[in-house]
């Protein structure tokens, strides 16, 4: 049984800090690097990737409305060739620098209100994908699973890799607790690696309500913009460990 | 006898366009294209890109100062380190286009300011060579003759090939007239086609105060942002063939 | 009996140019400033306002969504706290260059998606009228009748004035014909002349069926940015003159 | 004997956050308020200037190069037209929070490499100099003594207050010690306090060869963007406050 684990970093902005990408970068498989649209200078996107090869942990680009003023967390109506050209030109940018490193872009992520809408809206998430595979149909999307951005990809031939979330309450469907309702987050590291060890091992997790809730995930996302964030992140890699489960990259 | 004819595209932002890309995109041998600093948005370098591709026009990186308020024609005291993570993003960005369109990044060209400041500084300078050296040993460094740009390519190894301006005028040291002085810019695209024959053919240019100078250039710059560019750029490309002068791109 | 003539003016960015300022400053009464979140950079904020101040065009703050890459032309699901400050931050920049010519904002008109959304969301369109509000009490704001914007403006206490397109068809609802539909513009000067002084005089417009459909307006809207643009507005200021119809602002 | 106390706030931009705006505000008795050209996003602007106003601190205009990825810290050869637009712009929109708040933008501080810059160059001070006069003649000028930005600010007619550092070295000269030099940061609060009170009483401080300087300064500044500020600053109020020195803004 093995499991990729990932978080988001370099999500700075010139003088600005975000995080703590060396810490997590120690901890992670995965990283969803951010490429200059919602976050991420080119400085800290260079930093980033040579770290990040150095280690072996697998570079991601995350992907975002072009939007730094709001953290790209506000959705945006962009056309699709528009979205397409965006999310092209941030693979390019992190690609260089992952070249740079010795390495490659693996994966492709989309961040905040574009992960949500990449969900739902068969549009956004089809621009997504073209994108991708335009640049390299050997790029992997991670995201949801059950979502337009899996639909889209599978439509595409490229590989869909579905994530779960350590850190955040689940509803009896299987979507996430909305941040501004109770149990949106699990803020108890020992709780959180719990959780993780049971998504990966048993395929389940449970809910809000009390029951159990099937999940699948070849990816456990943890967060590293959170106060606690690499306690967090800590506590479910050694509970990984603990339990057998072998973590690895899931991009070759 | 052959040589290479140079045009800066893609300089539109959003729905601002600046200069006619596609009657450029008919004459130019190779295409300076604006990688998102001081212009060019990501569907414009997708378009270019495709364009330049399917005419065989090379694609050059034109890399600026992050400056879009300011078209990037503002000297910026940038640290090397920043520069290079600036250039190196840039000349990702816009390779990313080029693989979309089946080809590559082959060139590197600073813009504006940055021209400027290559030409005299070898810090910027070292740092735009170490952007190109690092992403990929093979791109061609394009400036102006006996600048530091020239001088740190040399000493990184990487090819440098050297620019004239067919509508600009010269001072008898072989610099430009300063674009407040007169005779900084030939308007007349006959007195202009003459002037890049005469470049090309004897190594030679008539300086504003009569005298001649001698000027050797691997390629011919001509404006795609001035009224009657497009006039120039087809008056100086007929003229070319007409001295039975080869135009074919300068990379390979 | 009297109209305003308005138009979106300062919508360049840097080097980019949109539309002929100058020509529309000597046709129309109101003139919608670029704040700087779509467009309009500070120098020409400070030269638009100039000219606005020398002849007596009312000056307006034509407020955006964040958003240069797009012209503002995204709905974008900003909190409404972020856009009324925003909206407090755009007309503050252009009233300072208003001042700075001795003369003040007077009105707010949103610009592209956020025009379209404050007409049916009353959450955005609540935040835009608080922002005006809380920066002076006095201002107006202009925008389409039968509008959440209306709406918000009533129940805050400020004016509202409402505006009828020249150069735009209509739907029998009293709606605007999208733009992808045939019918969308009306690009014959004499006929978008007579459209607007029937609106004026009449309080009616032909819709694109055929019918006629009330509308009353305060102001006749004309665009800048299409080709053909100041000839337009050119045509309905003569047409309104010869009708009789006086053309002042209506901000006092 | 009375002196006032300022720092720069309101230095983060979106989701990110540089030191600590309601602590610092407890403390000084003058805000430089950044205005979204280094740094700054619009809500921060709103939400400083209130509390800044509630309290009873004094708002300035904290005004900077255009240049977010670099925190305002770079020269910019920009032309003095266009430097007066962008600082009056950067006034007017913080003057709209501040009157949302029911105040008033009293002073106008240049940010980072601009502060530099107005020391030295006559045309670059001329032009910060010119859009506050153009904006509001009763603006004060807040910057270093002897410099080209109080040189413009005399013959303008605009009252120029001049402002040492508690926190950072000087040279004999007068001058501070250079960031990359030893000595140029003070961080021990009770040395930065004791050097405080010595500037205000006595009109001296030492200097890092050991020697006194004479240094005349209306308004002491503390920074808010260093581990330990808070600290810094609250040791150099309670020593003035012990020393029998009022604190109180300059501007009236």
């Amino acid at each position: 049984v093995h499991v990729d684990l990932n978080a988001d970093l370099g999500e700075g902005f010139g003088i600005w800090r975000l995080g703590d990408d060396d810490a997590l970068l120690e901890i992670v498989t995965s990283a969803n690097v951010a490429c200059g649209f919602h976050a991420g200078d080119p400085v800290t996107m260079r930093r980033v990737c040579a770290h990040a090869a150095e280690r072996g942990v697998a570079i991601g680009a995350q992907v975002s409305y072009r939007d730094l003023a709001g953290f790209g967390r506000r959705r945006m109506d962009v056309e699709p060739d528009d979205l397409a050209a965006d999310v092209i030109h941030q693979i390019g940018a992190l690609d260089a620098f992952a070249r740079v490193a010795g390495d490659r872009v693996r994966y492709v992520k989309p961040h905040g209100a574009l992960y949500n809408t990449a969900a739902d809206d068969a549009e956004q998430a089809g621009a997504i994908v073209e994108a991708a595979a335009a640049f390299d149909a050997s790029l992997i999307l991670l995201g949801p699973a059950g979502s337009c951005l899996a639909d889209a990809a599978s439509r595409a031939g490229l590989a869909f890799v579905t994530e779960a979330f350590a850190d955040r309450g689940y509803l009896p469907t299987g979507r996430l607790v909305p941040r501004d309702q109770r149990g949106a987050l699990i803020e108890d590291p020992d709780i959180a690696a719990e959780r993780a060890v049971r998504i990966v091992a048993e395929g389940r997790v449970r809910a809000v309500n009390g029951t159990d809730v099937e999940i699948f995930a070849e990816s456990i996302c943890v967060h590293g913009d959170t106060p606690g964030a690499v306690a967090i992140a800590r506590a479910v890699r050694a509970a990984l460990g603990d339990a057998g489960i072998e973590l690895a990259p899931f991009a070759p």
